[in-house]
């Protein structure tokens, strides 16, 4: 496997070997590596020393159930820390059978605002830039199948939409997934943004004469592939994903009064069961058309907790509608309708920006006065907004932090900059934990705990919890494993290793995950502490630690000491 | 003299007598070890906890010429760390009149957004809150007359604009002048928006039975203001500064390539002789009516830098017309016309904002397609937008780095999130070294260094030069000395010293400006460190080490190793 380099001001690419240093990792291990490595942590997000890096995950290119995931890091416009944001869909497969251990693309065009807007070629030809000033401005929906009549409909395509263009801090980059559609989002901290600093709309992964990796044992391949897929797929979780999605999530999180409600100023919703994983596979079945209540983002998952969701007259409008984005864009803003939350999706996502930092902002707005809770049609009107590039769209476009601070709202639920996900940390403690201290800044896949058996509302024993959430995910982030691979990798232990030792000829453990996640830690907390964080920055807002959050009156309460203690033995 | 502390959510006053540690110090250098001592630096900056403190100098109240400027201070909405700004006017007088060594406000309304407004009064008779209702949404220059009305025309008056009452960050706190106009102001890192976030619309200083600060040893200090006032009035800028004010500075700058010009993107300006100080006395002289060239914003200064700016009706349109202005609103903008800054110096000045801070966004708004360089009615149609509230109008009231962030500008001339005073840091590069290390953010009245005879375009010696500016102006700020009694201070050495140990029958001696100087500087640190900020927040913006500024091509290459080493011996 080998490294890709792309510097965008030359338009030339330079393939190398992989350093040895590099070798054991993949994914955002990967990222953060080569992030510290290339001694950028002071650097402008946007400017020319930033590096937009692709790395598919260390198991990535064997149609593994839910572990072809590739992970897009640089530097982050949102939080000024490095990011690392994961997404499904076909870039991983293609970028593996390319030979790309990684796809690292340097500087800018020398006048950025003069430079016009290219598509990046990449194939076993090598790289090609094509003009894509006719694409510019164009929302991924339209753009997507244009790039697949031009390139084929074998190709990957990663690219960004208006979002990206204007160079938000909610932007992110989408990727076509197994049906060519542009719904996988690398959505986190803003890495559209740094695509379009780099003035790409587009990046296309033609494998074509290309193969799958090399495998140095495969018939032990073969046997511990097995036994991932029989633990994954007799895990009672896989079939609730299969039936409900992550939407599942939503009577769960109301229950235990932790669902983003108005701006995050209450945890239960009395709309929830119309928003429910229940109502959600209800209404998708009694729509005849082209809704699907499973359908799987990568070929080969076995989980296929994604969805379609069909309007009443069975037309697709978006796929799929996810837990956070029901979260933030529903509860949040007060709105009980899955048609309305649906079509925000839509929106959004055409947008190339991310639903939970949207959701995030528009809450805020709402409690600015710019839109009434509830209002869905008034929240399509402020994504128009942000397409046209209005003051206020480019406001809500850089996300919740911004929004608060232009209209001097003080209640933001964020940390680092980025907005938290669909679970209040003040009750499910644990992930306030992870919130406040994960390098990534806020965001539930970097630590989510709220399947643990424990008392979510209590301060105690949760900093162990989050730590052991934390090392896992940046573990499986590494392997390219989705969030719910977990649940196989967890039934069988030795899995993940039996696969890393078959697939390169390593002699790892068991232990492999958690040290893969450490090791991943430790350089994500090197390049921020590089990039000038300190505790400090390892807080959740302070209003969130002196306002009651109903219905359990829950405040942030975890000691910011035993938050300082979080890592203690991970760094180097 | 003693400390009162008024909290807004009790609406109560406690007084109390000054802790010993305290006495020692006055206005910046106070605020700076009250802020330290009240363990705030991880607060909200507009939360409940941060404190908004009044600090008149240690040598404010005995009307030496240009030494009764009042500190104002907090936890800065606008850099996160801690912000001192200082102005003339009233208000540093009457509280030394009424024995304050420090006005404490603490807290918040316990339901801000339903608090209403109200104004607080200060007197012998204690404290009262009186409804400001009817003053919310009102400009400066609208709202003072009333408050004279109301509290009669012999109090002194600090109040916000409609910036602060929206919590902009580039709000600042207006005090009234001997003329009884609210053109002084603590300008810079937000202060107005820390005093809105506590509902404040104005603090009236009602003097009545005050009396002069008391005297150790009055037959001294009546020698050592002599000494002072003779050194002062000898000295060459004096006379200067009398006939030209500031902008004197107009064609210094220019000359040195350092003049900010369309957004920092030259140094020189072609229209610079046309809003240079001689252009500016020659229209005011050419003018019949309400125009002076020279004027007081305090009882008994001798330098007189201040103006009144009349149009050609001989109206007063604003007073003063400082280089500031002239450089932020003017060159800055590609703007050649007195008159349009004048105009919109008026409107800035009536939000209550920072034209310095206002300037520089406008500027990045000029980069950023919002307006034309040189469009001095579009300027202005963009302040009315400020005050109507619209969403670009709070982007831009929330300073330059928020505009360049929503607009996606690299262009920001910004440190610590607070923009460049118009001498670019590239081209007078000891000047560059205090904006990147200043605790204070970028900040040329906390150490200009343009009058000293180097090689400006060198980056060899500025770090010391930096250093001993940056030391005497903690200490003038201490003393609540104008930047311009500093001509004064450095032609009678002693003076600082005999007017301290006269007054407070002190034993210091000449080496006493520099001793506070450094504590404050310590200090600032200490709350800066405590708050988060690290050695990479003491850095110029990349874009300007790597961007030529004509004519001189300068970038601004001071090593980074030097500057994390400006403070080395300072810091306890």
């Amino acid at each position: 496997m080998q490294i890709w380099r792309v510097n965008v001001r030359t338009q030339t690419l330079t393939i190398s070997e992989t350093p040895v240093l590099w070798e054991k990792l993949g994914g955002r291990g990967l990222l953060a590596r080569i992030l510290v490595d290339a001694d950028i942590a002071d650097c402008d997000p946007l400017g020319p020393r930033n590096l937009l890096i692709f790395a598919p995950g260390l198991l990535v290119g064997h149609r593994l159930s839910s572990c072809d995931r590739i992970s897009v890091g640089a530097k982050s416009p949102l939080t000024g820390g490095i990011k690392e944001s994961n997404a499904g869909g076909r870039t991983g497969y293609h970028m593996a059978a390319l030979g790309m251990k990684a796809l690292i693309i340097e500087d800018r065009p020398a006048q950025p605002q003069e430079a016009g807007w290219w598509t990046l070629v990449l194939s076993k030809e090598g790289v090609r830039f094509d003009p894509a000033d006719d694409l510019a401005g164009l929302g991924v929906y339209a753009a997507a199948p244009k790039l697949l009549e031009r390139y084929g409909d074998k190709v990957a395509i990663s690219l960004i939409g208006p979002g990206g263009e204007m160079l938000m801090a909610g932007a992110g980059i989408q990727n076509i997934d197994k049906d060519r559609v542009p719904s996988r989002i690398n959505a986190r901290g803003g890495m559209g943004a740094v695509m379009g600093s780099k003035r790409l709309k587009a990046i296309i992964f033609d494998d074509s004469g290309g193969e799958r990796p090399p495998v140095a044992d495969p018939a032990a391949f073969k046997a511990a592939t097995k036994a991932y897929h029989k633990a994954l797929l007799g895990h009672p979780q896989t079939k609730i994903y299969a039936d409900y999605g992550t939407a599942a999530m939503t009577r769960l999180c109301n229950g235990l009064g932790a669902i983003p409600t108005r701006n995050f100023s209450a945890g239960q919703f009395e709309g929830a069961d119309r928003i429910s994983g229940e109502a959600l596979r209800e209404l998708i079945l009694a729509r005849d058309g082209e809704g699907e209540t499973t359908h799987a983002c990568m070929a080969g998952c076995s989980i296929r907790c994604s969805n379609i969701f069909a309007d009443d007259s069975g037309a697709e409008v978006v796929s799929p509608v996810e837990y956070e984005t029901i979260g933030l864009m529903g509860s949040n803003l007060g709105i009980d309708s899955l048609d309305d939350i649906a079509h925000l999706n839509w929106h959004v996502n055409d947008l190339g920006l991310d639903s939970i930092e949207i959701g995030a902002a528009l809450g805020v707005a709402c409690d600015a006065g710019l839109m009434a809770f509830g209002d869905g049609e008034r929240a399509r009107e402020l994504l128009e907004e942000i397409r046209q590039g209005t003051a206020l769209g480019r406001v809500l476009g850089n996300g919740a932090t911004t929004t608060g601070k232009v209209y001097g709202v003080e209640r933001v639920a964020a940390v680092k900059g980025q907005a938290m996900s669909a679970y209040d940390g003040r009750a499910i403690k644990g992930t306030g934990v992870t919130y406040a201290t994960s390098p990534q800044g806020a965001d539930h896949t970097a630590g989510l705990t709220i399947r643990a058996k424990v008392d979510h509302l209590s301060p105690e024993g949760q900093i162990e919890l989050s730590r052991n959430a934390q090392i896992n995910m940046a573990g499986f982030d590494t392997l390219g494993a989705c969030i719910f691979a977990g649940f196989g990798f967890a039934a069988a232990p030795e899995a993940a290793s039996h696969l890393l030792n078959a697939r390169y000829g390593w002699e790892t453990d068991a232990g492999v995950l958690q040290e893969l996640g450490k090791e991943t830690l430790a350089l994500e907390r090197e390049f921020n502490h590089q990039a000038g964080f300190t505790a400090q920055d390892d807080r959740l807002p302070e209003w969130m630690t002196r306002t009651p959050l109903p219905p359990h009156d829950a405040i942030f309460d975890v000691p910011t000491e035993e938050l300082d203690r979080i890592f203690e033995g991970i760094e180097g």
